[in-house]
């Protein structure tokens, strides 16, 4: 509908097929292995940064704390993550993996990374392109975690 | 943590940074226009395909029926959308964009495209990173579209 010179044409095209892109691979990734895709945020936002509260969670996630509770209640009734004291917050506890959580997020991420790597091939993806995607979509996911409108 | 060689290593990146990319805009995107995201999605689904039914709106944006209900709803009581009979089947009425909605959509989409331009031109994002980002996120979304899981 807009020439593609136009400035923003081309972001705005990349927001467009976002959302339906994201809303399929996360049914995917929950049909697929079973995992609640909040339980899945929140294991792999803990095996990056180590053990964290809640509230810290969220922010990270860009998801409601409330949301981030229930996902972090599920998880530690698997049994893949605990809670702790919080030597700086008395009332805030830290979250952290426990190692049947650490191995069930490993066993996860090989599984996909098997899947993403025929994906890859088969859909015949350019290494180049694949790595400027990467380059503007994490440029515009710092500038929106810099700037939270 | 893995090599960007590995297959499938560049592929997980994308979709890692997807998630709070598109949870961080989608909250942009209300805070700002101070439309809820399914009316949005839906205005933006009828621009693009003409009047359609609630299911098949979901199948598009790969949203819940329910969820799209009560967006067609919300818009409905709003007066940017009307629902007529459907001539291929009594039981499933047409959605279709009014006037107001059209305008209504026209105006979000100018400031949206002034302010992706500002944002494209702030971030120095190169035309030709924009473009292999579209081909890499429209590959993948017409995959999963074509094989739901």
């Amino acid at each position: 509908m807009t020439a593609p010179e136009e400035p923003g044409a081309r972001l705005a095209a990349v927001f467009d097929v976002l959302g339906p892109l994201y809303r399929r691979g996360v049914r995917a990734v929950e049909q697929e292995g079973g995992m609640p895709v909040g339980v899945r945020a929140v294991l792999d936002a803990l095996a990056g940064c180590g053990p964290t509260t809640v509230p810290a969670l969220g922010r990270t996630l860009a998801l409601s704390r409330q949301f981030v509770q229930r996902s972090v209640d599920d998880a530690a009734a698997r049994g893949w993550v605990r809670t702790r004291e919080n030597p700086a917050h008395r009332r805030s506890v830290l979250v952290e993996l426990t190692a049947t959580g650490e191995q069930v997020l490993a066993d996860v991420r090989d599984t996909e990374r098997r899947e993403l790597g025929a994906l890859e091939t088969d859909l015949d993806l350019d290494p180049g392109d694949l790595d400027a995607c990467l380059r503007v979509l994490r440029a515009l996911s710092t500038r929106l975690l810099d700037h939270p409108s």
